[in-house]
């Protein structure tokens, strides 16, 4: 039950899942996986998601990676992402807060260009201004030149995924110096879609 | 900017996608939307995401009939989905509140066996006491037979996908009736994976 009380560590997490709309979808994952240089966090998949935490930054590097490597192949490939800060770690996973800040994915990511449509909705918790919180974070990710606009339950970021990440992470960590212990961001990310395609 | 003022309106929101594992993935989407009767929810689709508003019962009815749907032919399906409620409508959406509690789906749905391995999350907003609010809210699926247990950032469930999301519309509803006045809800939710074949 330890889960269940939050608020004080500085361990980021995120639950991920990757989805190929693909035959080919279990070697398009295992190969992204292979591709990705998780060294820095604790990671630990199932059968329904992907759950790496460690440093925030390490978070966001290998998540970002993982993502890039399997949609570069030109797949229809959604990235479906829970970040969240403000849950206790437990020692398998504070092991990973000493960890320095070099990312070990940054190189090969900065060589993939990719452009994505992204849904994002940003939840802190715990807290009564959570919607000052929210407002001001659509401010941060207007600032990296990827917000599109708001949709209902989310806003809308477009444009290269390295943008539309350092966005996200942006935003992300903007909130967590905010007043709320317990910020929560879910993210849709879409590459290569046929309905992108034919204009929408 | 109005869907960031939040807190009074009864209106029930799901931004969800469906992602078939298959080449098929288009097909298998669009036949899933067709089979699926929409007439009582207020329904918008983009690149990204599709979005179905109205009466809580009848967005739980649309979201799990597409899915099951989706699903049936024996693809590898996950759904992903985002339940909101506390965000006001707007007279498009209102307009669907006042449509009578009859499930337009649920004699179909109820044909349909399928097995499924679901993580959920749920995130009162606005509310000090949240963390309570989610330890009731384990303790409804628990009564539900579904519940197998906390992952990190999310709770496990397995079981019949109809049991399932019986369960998960139970919790959505009793947080509702908390002092939280605005409850978020995400589902990750999978059939026929492999991986789950295989035996984890
Ligand atoms: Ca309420």
């Amino acid at each position: 039950m330890k889960e269940f009380f939050c608020g004080t560590s500085e361990i980021t997490g995120a639950r991920f899942s990757i989805h190929p709309m693909s035959d080919r979808f279990v070697d398009i994952i295992l190969s992204s996986l292979k591709e990705t240089d998780t060294t820095k966090v604790w990671m630990k998949s199932d059968d329904v998601s992907t759950c790496v935490r460690g440093r925030s930054e390490h978070v966001f590097d290998v998540v970002k990676a993982i993502y890039l490597n399997a949609s570069k192949g030109g797949d229809h490939v959604v990235l479906n992402a829970t970040f969240s800060n403000g849950c206790p770690g437990d020692s398998a996973g504070d092991a990973f807060m000493a960890e320095d800040s070099i990312l070990m994915n940054d190189e090969l990511s900065q060589k993939i260009n990719q452009e994505v449509a992204t849904q994002f909705a940003l939840y802190p918790l715990g807290f009564l201004g959570y919607m000052d919180v929210i407002i001001d974070q659509i401010k941060t990710v207007d600032q990296h030149g990827v917000f599109s606009g708001g949709v209902h339950y989310a806003s809308r970021l477009d444009g290269d995924a390295k943008k539309v990440f350092a966005a996200l992470e942006s935003a992300f960590e903007s909130a967590r110096n905010s007043d709320s212990s317990h910020i929560v961001m879910t993210v849709t990310m879409s590459a290569n879609s046929p309905s992108r395609k034919e204009g929408q």
